[in-house]
């Protein structure tokens, strides 16, 4: 496929030289820095912090950080070197528990590193290291693909002069390629429609002020940033069509997880009778999950409630600060995937749906 | 009435020896400072800064501010003192558009000045400024009083071990007494019941982090500090048996005009079968407004927005930044004022009710 479409930043992830360069996104938009990974540590450290966030991207992350956690294995049996290799994937899965990415890169990466030891070329440890850097460059290319599939799929959503409001960044800057949520802006924009993008801010990291209205603005799309509790009154105000989010994870019935506040935005979006879409690719489906009510909620420190980008305005008091929230799969209009459009009932429609075999496989 | 319920806060206005003195908000937690204004133009700026905020306060600090601008018109005729009174009334009036106490309370001070003014007494200008002065102190005085009603009314609502949402600032901070959505949470601590506050932190400003959070905890009530988007969240988990809030105005047909994202809290509320109510006096209604569609929303600069507390956090983008929403009278439960609850239908209960009349009259 033709990839006219330019990434408007800096890229997410750059692995040259069997070093991982990862884009520390909590510096951003006022510094482009990258943090040097030559070990799985540093990975972990760089997905705990958010340096590198969004489902896709720390899937990748964490394809490359087993890369690198298999470099020390090249002298051990094939059965050790298999378990310490396990060790290093349950580390980096321990990051972050609710992307569902996370898991599936490293059981991806796991598979073949299974595969080649079994078929007895356990000798050859150079050789391990190798089948998983391709098997990650790999993820991250198919995952570009896929980026640009769910464009093709979800441009239809977006007519000339639309509103359409997003929340938190499922953009460039969560995966390897043009976003989800934003590949369907992108490739509208490409055909030349003309439409604006309402980008909450996604309080308490700002994802959405930092990172959605930098990376729109940059690509030349019409962005109005908003705090995330003036959603409903620019929804009132008619000025939104549809709405688009990203997800961290689906379960099996169509419940979503995604960026605390989706469910707000989605309870709102009902009341309007706006159309609410969540974009994704296949690996983002987590078929063994059977509802929302199974998927474990990350909670994060006080401090991310209490300051602002090291600025302390609260008194110490105590706080709430879920990092994901569940929003029902009756409040969702249909998923943007990689395949098209996937509407209700999704118990149905998404059990018809092959979520192990992507575009890039 | 036995007043029993200490105020956890320090006075939000001081009037003493002809000078006003206003506790600077925008300070707060960290800094408890008074601006003090010995002319309208001091007052005007700081409502106009937010360094006085609230509906019943901003109130009060026109009618002080109105006072000031009294005093130069000592040896004015009658018919040249209350033109400029008017003047002065205007341009304090200015300072806000949606709140209607400002208004309220000015005209209230106004028909004062008329009544004065018309009864022959205008060559006793000293006389003038004293009558203001005691009009200006009644408000005050009377505003503590509604607060300690509207909390004797709405106590009922919160029942042992509650949950209670609230948002932004309608607390002892937005009003001369204790509040008015906090006078429930105060009267009914008073009362010995353990309930808990979830107060949603309320960008652009942060009233609800730097404000509620601090007020309530201060006075031992169990305080628990949301960002915006996590009430969805707290309401799925069944953490919240009922919403109060405060309002800037009330339109005739039970139309609530309050701080941007009180209609999305009243969205969710609606879908998860929680009580909404609003507290405040009967200043507050304005029966000249038939809808809240004809209510005057502040919009405020991008810079609240793009940054906190002087830190910039965005991009150089395009904002929405307006400062109130407008929630539709079908999603409120009822209205908690001095003269008990009101219930809907609204077109009905409120014509019926007499507002003209609190009970400080």
């Amino acid at each position: 496929m033709a990839s006219d479409i330019e990434l408007p930043v800096p890229a997410v992830l750059i692995w040259k030289e069997d070093q991982l360069s990862i884009l520390d996104q909590t510096r951003l938009p006022h510094e482009t820095v990258y943090r040097q990974a030559q070990t799985p540590e540093v990975v972990w450290q760089a997905i705990k912090d958010l340096a590198v966030r969004g489902a896709p991207a720390i899937g990748i992350a964490a394809a490359y950080g087993l890369c690198l956690g298999a470099r020390g294995l090249d002298k051990k049996s094939s059965a050790d070197a298999l378990s310490a290799l396990r060790e290093v994937a349950d580390y980096l899965n321990s990051a972050r528990p609710t992307a569902v990415n996370l898991a599936w890169a490293l059981n991806r990466l796991m598979a073949v590193a299974q595969k080649h030891c079994q078929s007895g070329q356990s000798e050859l440890p150079g050789s391990l290291y190798q089948r998983l850097c391709d098997e990650a460059i790999a993820v991250h290319q198919e995952d570009i693909a896929l980026c640009r599939l769910i464009g093709t799929h979800g441009e239809r959503l977006i007519s000339e002069g639309a509103g359409v409001l997003t929340h938190c960044n499922a953009g460039a800057l969560a995966t390897g390629g043009i976003g989800t949520a934003t590949a369907a802006m992108y490739e509208a924009q490409r055909q030349g429609r003309q439409f604006t993008v309402y980008a909450d801010e996604t309080r308490p990291l700002l994802q959405g002020g930092r990172l959605t209205a930098w990376e729109l603005s940059r690509a030349g799309i019409d962005v109005r940033l908003l705090c995330d509790n003036m959603a409903a009154s620019v929804m009132a105000a008619g000025k939104i069509d549809v709405v688009i989010v990203g997800t961290d994870r689906v379960a099996a019935n169509g419940d979503v997880a995604n960026k605390i506040g989706t469910l707000g935005v989605a309870i709102l979006a009902n009341y309007y009778g706006i159309p609410f879409y969540v974009a994704c690719p296949y690996s983002t489906f987590d078929m063994q999950t059977p509802s929302g009510a199974e998927i474990e909620i990350e909670q994060r420190g006080a401090e991310e409630v209490l300051a602002i980008g090291g600025h302390r305005f609260a008194a110490d008091v105590e706080v709430c600060n879920p990092a994901f929230d569940v929003t029902p799969s009756a409040l969702v209009s249909g998923f943007i995937t990689e395949q098209g459009i996937i509407y209700p009932p999704f118990e149905e429609s998404l059990s018809q749906w092959d979520t192990d075999n992507g575009a890039g496989d």
